[in-house]
């Protein structure tokens, strides 16, 4: 997993019928993280908010482990991290 | 999943018979994204146009996430991004 | 999926009795594309030629969706591009 | 697998209800690695600690190979690299 | 896939059960590869030695295609290349 920010979302309302009801977030990786600044959409499980520090999964794992096994997804949101940490850096 | 814009198709007569029937784009991943700029092929379940911005699922969730688990296929326009937001930078 | 040249072949004769009777192409992603000049070993399923651009997909899509369930493989070529496009810039 | 030195945790209280009970660590592949110095967050199944070389697999191994097939997982510690030799460099 | 050297290998006495009984050695993709450069750590199923260059399967397709489809296992040794190709260019 990858820690990252929301910075903001998207909307598409011509899309796959499976991706109906998910809300897509924009993630940018924290600076110190595996791809960092190089944003991604996720699906939000969890109701992550702009500015909120979050946890990403991707692959299969976005898909299969939200209970989302037969939608095009490969990245989501799966926590939001708790504060007292200084990921700017 | 990424954003990226469709600057192209291209068409493959001699093929996997499991991809006729698909059309192939070729997606440029926007400036702010995980991959800016390195092009790849999608299928399109969408029916998106040259220029427009779409949403790109790759790996499994483009395969199994499209009704075509058994297909060789590792990239789906999955939706069109809603105008409105700037992509360009 | 990505596009690549196909630029040469290799031989293994020590390897997992599931990849017996594959051939191994080596190819080249052209310079638009993901991966740009990092070459990456396919089986071709398709028969494809030396100098001749490809389509080429990777991860599991490549297994399952070339009837190989059960091999090592993660990538493979599933189609050659119809000529007429320029794939050297 | 890659090798990484472990550099801290982090926590979440809001989170997957899958991923209750695991510990998350901050893993930062050695400097010889794939993806040497961009940290990741995987799961640890083994008990390691602050500053220890692990072994980490990523993608659906980490999720099917630590028996949480169902859970929103790509990264997971997966063995501690014995002492004597020297990643530093 | 891709075609590395064998630089090494490691060990690693408290791991998951499931990986009992495996060699993990270090492989270095050879300068045209992709990965150039950035070693990872592979099983080994085929018996290869330090020096050999050998065929490296990633993801999925190491573990299921391996007979480890249990088992945190991401990347695995699935051939050795016939002498007589020169790959330190």
């Amino acid at each position: 997993m990858i820690v990252g920010k929301v910075v903001g979302s998207l909307f598409s309302t011509r899309k796959s019928e499976k991706l109906v009801g998910n809300k897509f977030m924009i993630v940018e990786p924290v600076t110190s993280m595996d791809g960092a600044g190089d944003r991604l959409i996720a699906i939000d499980i969890i109701g992550a908010g702009i500015g909120e520090y979050v946890l990403v999964a991707q692959g299969s794992a976005a898909r299969v482990g939200c209970d989302m096994a037969d939608a095009p997804v490969d990245a989501a949101i799966v926590g939001i991290i708790d504060e007292g940490q200084d990921w700017s850096k």
